[in-house]
């Protein structure tokens, strides 16, 4: 796209002098002397991860077309597909792993998600609905519930006999799920739970399976007995005939149309006091004697609240994973066609350019490719602790708390970024990107909501920057009131320079001239670290000291106070989330065996690193970790480190292992390379022909 | 959502010492003394711009049921609905306000825009399609053919009697039009030309009309005659029978299903040799005679290109307003919803707080309002330019090239805002913004492609980074080879200190210590713009600089050289198009009347102006145009005028004036605020009744 015309005339360049020049090692290409080369096939096995033979063998399901969506269904038809494809699931018997034994499954919960998450690449529709059947609904009875309501419900839960909602979500109470209006009050009389809906706002709202299909509920409601609500708890509640109709009492509503995800018939519900056994409330934390006597094994309320909602943390277990499939997938679309797609020529009078090799092109993809890269690792190992934990080889209270921050940091980092890479993907491949065809805008529309059910993002992230608000001040508890203080200024003395000031100026005379250094230590994974750990712990630090007054403050004052530091919070909870992802990249490194793909991964680390670092800049310098020279660098080795991946970008994408079956997109099935060649033949063929037209400008420039 | 056992303990804060301490200026709420107010009516007016009337009769339009979008129709459905809807739109009479008064228009081209964007709030189906028939393919016929054309194709195309394509993109060239594939060669013998289609990638494609209502086509093609190529041309090309069948030669596909828009049929159509009369060339800046002799008036083959593409612009310009209006609608919905919908309560025992009252929810809209204010103003004056050229009032070169420049310096931004806007919105309702009865969902997915047709906003803001490169170089190429370094260095003593070293650390000394008068400066719109204009100017200075070898390079070198500095060429464009929208911002304001809406409006204003500041805090700093302590004061300000600004968000998306059949959002037709009432009502009764359960926590907290 050069424009031969916009040249500036010669002169002297100030800035060039004063540009830090770096990592003057030339670039390679594959098969080049010297030049690392992917063990495509290694590096897709690492990336599979953990349970790969599961994931293979899912991937085998989602290659069936039977098992895949039809773009353009009706939403009518598009839900009974899908529950079509329920059955095959139960046929195939891949959705059982996670139950126990005793009722038919296999006890694997790190399997069962493994396997769950691939079925994204078939339709999201199928994998959110499954998810509400046996991830949501009937894996409520399963931790939640007793041997009596394993027994009683799970065997026709599983074989989708009874499929059912997950009664959780009310209209007028998402996130704040304490605070949900529906009832359950025993009745000792009739030894029966009354189920009720007071007003509008408590209708249960946007459940899967509850316009349609459903035929019964798990519904969380305030449960009350002899006057006292107890909280949250779950009932097991039968909400229609065979025949499809609802049950007395029972009312709902379609959610109709969405976004995405046409394949599930979500829908609200409301109960006029439906009244179920006392022994369907699902007991397993806390229990109602026929004389409705309470009890529970947890004393607490809030702990027992906590304790019941942290066993269904597996959805955002696999939202994550599915979002990191959902971006790998777009990556791998865009980039082939990004490989194969010419245009413009600026090099050449005959040959364009692939787009790939335009530097735009590449700061658009190739940063997206470290992400995903990062979360694919981080998720694996998120998969490890979530299988620990509920395997009980490793549950004890702090697991279970660290397996929930780790949901609640990840979640919202590769949810958002599956929109922002799938949408960056559909732009990089202009209108052909637009075209269901090639399956992005599919996959956005259908990932759209990921960033809001299961935990509101905003949300998830403000209940991580509590728990490191909490470590923070533990810290602090028996110290005097100074440690903070003099916490804050070691912290300094140690690292770095905080704040504005003197220090700083130091720091930049120090910088200056040293760029050579400064380079091999932004490439030092030490630096790296340093530097995303010390941004979260300053900022959490920062906070927590501006909250320190708030217990002398009246509830009012003290909450205007947190509400002030929110928007901050919440950038500390998502910094510590990508720290979180740069730290697995890094301990996936080490288990790198091939010498060619650990030192392009390590490229790729860096990147993901470094990029973070640089999209973070003025958080770096104004707190005086970077001086203005060295954040130059960091800008000038991104770049440089994208144009070292370049040639390795297609690897990259391959070994996620995505077979055409996955993809189903037109641009990525070679017909573009077909495309592009017989242009170029027809063009070559035109001009040894001696007919080729005489270009009128190529004329003029003759005649002069 | 304030967890009273996460509170650090007492300690002093160094952080807190070093904080700016910014705008002690108390918070006040309208209707308090000394608060201003908006004259919301007032600012409708002025938000409506220069063809307000048009604009209140194109939404009385819109407000019908019958030119609205039916959520859940198929593609089949949907295609028949609008092309019903775009002969209502001629029964109106109002599509034909840009034509000539010779053919029955009324030669108004700023009115025939204005109106013409409003039907993006019916569906943008309806927008786009017109914007195909009229806007495109009569336009074309308009503005490239003559008098013999106007009179034999347009009357027939003006009532829709004739629907049509605009043949110009191919499957293998989008935004690179010069290097189409497909001939039209000049045949003296039969004075015909000869349309054909070499290769599967010339192709036309994405065409709407083409898949199935078209029955004539405007194709572009490269005009070879007497074995020259012209370049490319426009041939006015019937494709279909009456009966809908293609005429011998051509063929077609549908391009299916869509990521939105599918009410239009878009389609590829391919020409196997098809002759059309020497006649149906569109003539106007390009002619063949008889005997094949071609004449042009514009002797540049490259300035004759770009002249006859300029005549399309009006489709950027339409697009930079329906962008608007839909970012605009978007807002409305998600702001009114968040003044109603109340979760958690951090302050009060029986009160949940009202969403926008979180710091997080206001920093997620607040400062998208500021934005589509500043696209809504610079669009009007956008409109008066395109309205002054299209007129003939002022349309030399210069003033074309501004318009194009405007054009594509602006559509990408509200293009791409648009889409962030609206996702925010979607975010920012939870669960029931996926809803496709609450609007966002439908708006994304058919705005989606505004981003990249019409010119990829990529490939845009390259071009508007190339007029700046020209117009800087012009700057400098009668000067010696030392001026540009000179003005480099004198910006620097001028303005602020450039690159890294020793001056910016003398400024930083100067400006520790002086928070106060920083804050005072931040809000002065002199400095507003000088960050703003400084950034685009040095960026561009900087790159001109690096460039400016290129000359003496092979083009293969040049080509390399040139695309090292891509990344920040569209950067530096997109610094400039911000720049524009602050400026009409600015100007709108001196027009503002009313005192208490121009305060507000001056706030809002410098939300705008600083919240890109922040955005490219890095730059600043690195740059050394702001110390880090500045660059605090920034960031604590636009979180002051955050808070000043929440009492007026809702006027402020009232202003913009859309009905409830405008918006058609359930959840902002005040049924949130009926539910919030009823459920509050609720509980206060069940207090005051004395059988409101005690709860669990309350009754331990009692024991105690």
């Amino acid at each position: 796209m050069v424009d031969t015309a916009v040249r500036p005339t010669d002169h002297e360049n100030v800035d060039e002098i004063i540009r830090p020049t770096v990592d003057t090692d030339p670039i390679t290409v594959p098969g080049q002397p010297g030049a690392p080369r992917i063990d495509v096939e290694k590096l897709g096995r690492q990336l599979l991860g953990t349970w790969a033979d599961v994931r293979l063998a899912s991937r085998e399901l989602t290659a069936r077309p039977e098992m895949q969506r039809i773009d353009g269904q009706s939403m009518e038809e598009h839900r009974e597909r899908v529950m079509g494809q329920l059955k095959l699931l139960v046929e195939h018997g891949g959705v059982h792993r996670a139950f126990p034994s005793a009722v038919g499954g296999m006890d694997d919960h790190g399997g069962n998600i493994a396997g769950f998450e691939e079925l994204v690449t078939a339709d999201p529709s199928l994998q959110i609905k499954s998810g509400v059947q046996w991830g949501l609904f009937s894996a409520a009875i399963l931790h939640l519930g007793t041997e009596y309501h394993h027994l009683t419900f799970l065997p026709d839960t599983m074989t989708l006999k009874v499929p059912g909602a997950f009664a959780m979500t009310e209209t007028g109470h998402g996130s704040d799920v304490a605070s949900i209006g529906t009832t359950a009050t025993y009745d000792e009389k009739k030894q029966q739970f009354v189920i009720n809906t007071p007003f509008r706002g408590a209708w249960k709202d946007y459940l899967g399976n509850a316009a349609k299909h459903g035929t019964a509920a798990v519904v969380f409601a305030q449960l009350i007995t002899k006057g006292v609500n107890h909280g949250v708890h779950a009932f097991y509640v039968p909400i229609r005939n065979s025949k499809g109709g609802f049950l007395k009492g029972i009312g709902g509503e379609d959610d109709g149309l969405k976004g995405g995800l046409n394949g599930i018939d979500n829908g609200r519900l409301h109960f006029a006091n439906v009244r179920v056994p006392r022994t369907n409330l699902l007991n397993r934390y806390g229990d109602v004697a026929e004389d409705g006597t309470y009890t529970s094994t947890i004393a607490s309320p809030g702990r027992r609240f906590f304790t019941m909602l942290g066993t269904l943390v597996q959805g955002r277990v696999s939202l994550d994973g599915a979002a990191t499939q959902a971006s790998a997938m777009a990556l791998k679309i865009a980039v082939t066609y990004a490989t194969q797609r010419r245009q413009f020529n600026a090099a050449s009078d005959t040959d364009e350019e692939v787009l790939l090799d335009y530097q735009r092109h590449q700061r658009r993809l190739i940063p997206r490719i470290a992400t995903t890269y990062a979360q694919t690792f981080a998720h694996d190992e998120f998969l490890v602790k979530f299988d620990s934990v509920f395997s009980g080889k490793a549950d004890t209270d702090d697991d279970r708390q660290d397996l929930e921050t780790l949901a609640a940091a990840l979640k919202p980092l590769s949810t958002w970024a599956a929109l922002d890479t799938i949408q960056e993907a559909r732009e990089a491949c202009g209108g052909s990107g637009f075209l269901a065809e090639n399956r992005f805008v599919g996959l956005r529309a259908d990932l759209d909501v990921y960033v809001t059910f299961e935990g509101d993002n905003n949300v998830l992230l403000q209940l991580v920057a509590k728990r490191l608000l909490t470590d923070y001040s533990r810290k602090f508890a028996s110290a005097d009131a100074g440690a903070l203080a003099r916490y804050v200024v070691e912290q300094g003395v140690d690292r770095a320079y905080h704040g504005t000031g003197l220090r700083r100026l130091a720091q930049t005379v120090v910088d200056f001239g040293s760029t050579a250094r400064s380079v091999s230590e932004l490439r030092n994974p030490v630096t790296q670290r340093e530097l995303l750990t010390d941004r979260v712990e300053t900022m959490i630090a920062g906070i927590g000291g501006r909250l320190r007054d708030s217990r002398k403050l009246s509830k009012q004052a003290a909450a205007d106070l947190f509400n002030s530091q929110q928007n901050e919070l919440i950038e500390a909870a998502r910094a510590h989330g990508e720290l979180l992802q740069w730290e697995a990249f890094t301990r996936a490194l080490e288990k790198t065996t091939d010498a060619g793909t650990k030192e392009v991964l390590t490229w790729l680390r860096d990147l993901f690193g470094l990029g973070l670092v640089e999209k973070h800049l003025a958080w770096y310098l104004i707190n005086g970790r970077l001086s203005a020279k060295r954040a130059q660098a960091v800008t000038a080795y991104v770049d440089r480190l994208i144009s070292r991946l370049r040639p390795h970008a297609l690897d990259l994408v391959d070994a996620f292992g995505y077979k055409p079956e996955h993809l189903r997109a037109s641009i990525a099935s070679g017909a573009e390379q077909v495309r592009q060649d017989e242009a170029r033949a027809y063009y070559a063929d035109l001009r040894a022909s001696g007919n080729a037209p005489i270009d009128e400008k190529a004329l003029k420039a003759k005649k002069r």
